[in-house]
């Protein structure tokens, strides 16, 4: 093992954890690996870290002197509620705890981090945000699909799949007539009637498309097609959440990419 | 210093680096609390770093046993040239090095991690990306905006403001259709079109904007305006690239939430 030695030499040592604070960081996707040296700190100084279904339980390793409040998915029984969560991080801080709320990828992207941040507010206790890697782009990564890609895109959208039902609905088609590449978050549920609805906005049927489930963990999957029939070759496969859904010309450069280099090998 | 204490619990070993192989990863944006534990494992194993001017150099402390090649800008000099580098990249590879490409943010999200993927698969250099916090992320969270939240938005854009003037443009009032909130990466320089653009688009010039300049590192500056004025008002107040622009209601959720915690302090 030379990791313990070289984060050593980087001497990283964050920003002042002040008692009474919470600070919603992110874990990144996956395992260990995306965790950023500023979070392994704040592990190491924190009072109490909260934590949910989608981080690596070894991440607590870095805590032993924390007390650990899991709030995720239980079996089958589901989450504990919002309000609940926000309750137990502000009790924890106003009893003068350094609260690390951990969550999977990015507190901020599709993460609930700004509405535990208002609750915080509201209760006039100080909190700041730890980015993360967003579980896009470990799944991209992991996948060999570029996010972005000159001659390709200029621009990408990420979105949430979950809730197309509620009053305001995202305007899929008007994010179809962009012509820019979509990953969509918690997708795989609703793929069935975005992919409908994206095809309905203008989006070619033939448009190139991806699922990854589970990206950057041992039983990661990546399954490509196209937009008209991945949702049904998908279920076919028994691949389901957690994934991500990719729909553009970034996804091709994945086989392009392989293509070149089983080209030079053969 | 209690942090390489901590990591050294979390036993992370990444995935083994294979001579003649390239890794292409991310940084994250400012200084080194944005490094992952898989890319501080990497460099503590690669043979050469390549890396570039957004990368914080005592990234490279974790690396004394390798080359590093610095290919960013050289004050007022311009940046080495793409193709320079990729053959630097694909030359270090066949000479049987473990070479670590060390991009700031994320590799893939305008970084021209595909493009140098490219470039290696034509060689026949075997090559992974390990993914970085992406500097849009970083900013934000650093602003106190979330980049995502219930009721405000369901999608985000990450686009880049860079080369307006090719012959593929972004199509600005297309994003502006969709209603969802756009981050721009390097969009000091076009921002007064792009402005023009979104407004033309159908975004309504009074929609919350901000710059983020110099995100996560000591010299950030952020300005909040509006969408019809912030070029103006950022150019008066002296702040240029690097920077981002973040135009969408999400912005004004950072003043809601100051202002719940001032409302309570006083």
């Amino acid at each position: 093992m030379t990791l313990d030695r070289s984060v050593a030499r980087l001497c990283f040592e964050g920003r002042p954890f002040e008692q009474g604070h919470v600070w919603l960081a992110g874990a990144g996707p996956g395992g260990l690996g995306c965790l950023t040296l500023e979070v392994v700190d704040a592990l190491s100084r924190a009072d109490a870290v909260v934590y949910d279904a989608l981080v690596d339980i070894g991440a607590l390793d870095a805590a032993p002197q924390a007390a650990h409040h899991y709030v995720g998915k239980r079996g089958g029984k589901p989450s504990v509620p919002q309000g609940e969560i926000d309750r137990l991080l502000v009790a924890l801080a106003r009893a003068g705890k350094r609260v690390l709320r951990l969550k999977g990828g990015d507190p901020n992207m599709f993460g609930r981090g700004g509405e535990e941040a208002a609750a915080l507010a509201r209760a006039g206790v100080p909190f700041r945000f730890l980015p993360g890697v967003t579980s896009a782009l470990g799944a991209l990564a992991d996948a060999g699909i570029p996010a972005t890609m000159r001659g390709v895109n200029k621009a990408i959208i990420f979105a949430t799949g979950h809730s197309t039902d509620e009053e305001n609905p995202l305007d899929w088609a008007a994010l179809a007539r962009t012509g820019q590449p979509i990953v969509i978050y918690m997708g795989m549920k609703n793929l069935p009637d975005i992919a409908a609805a994206l095809i309905a906005g203008g989006l070619d049927g033939a448009t190139p498309a991806a699922v990854i489930m589970s990206a950057t963990l041992p039983g990661e999957r990546i399954l490509v097609g196209k937009l008209a029939t991945i949702a049904p070759r998908a279920a076919e496969a028994g691949i389901g959440a957690p994934a991500l859904v990719v729909i553009g010309a970034i996804v091709s450069v994945r086989e392009k990419l392989a293509a070149l280099l089983h080209e030079i090998a053969s």
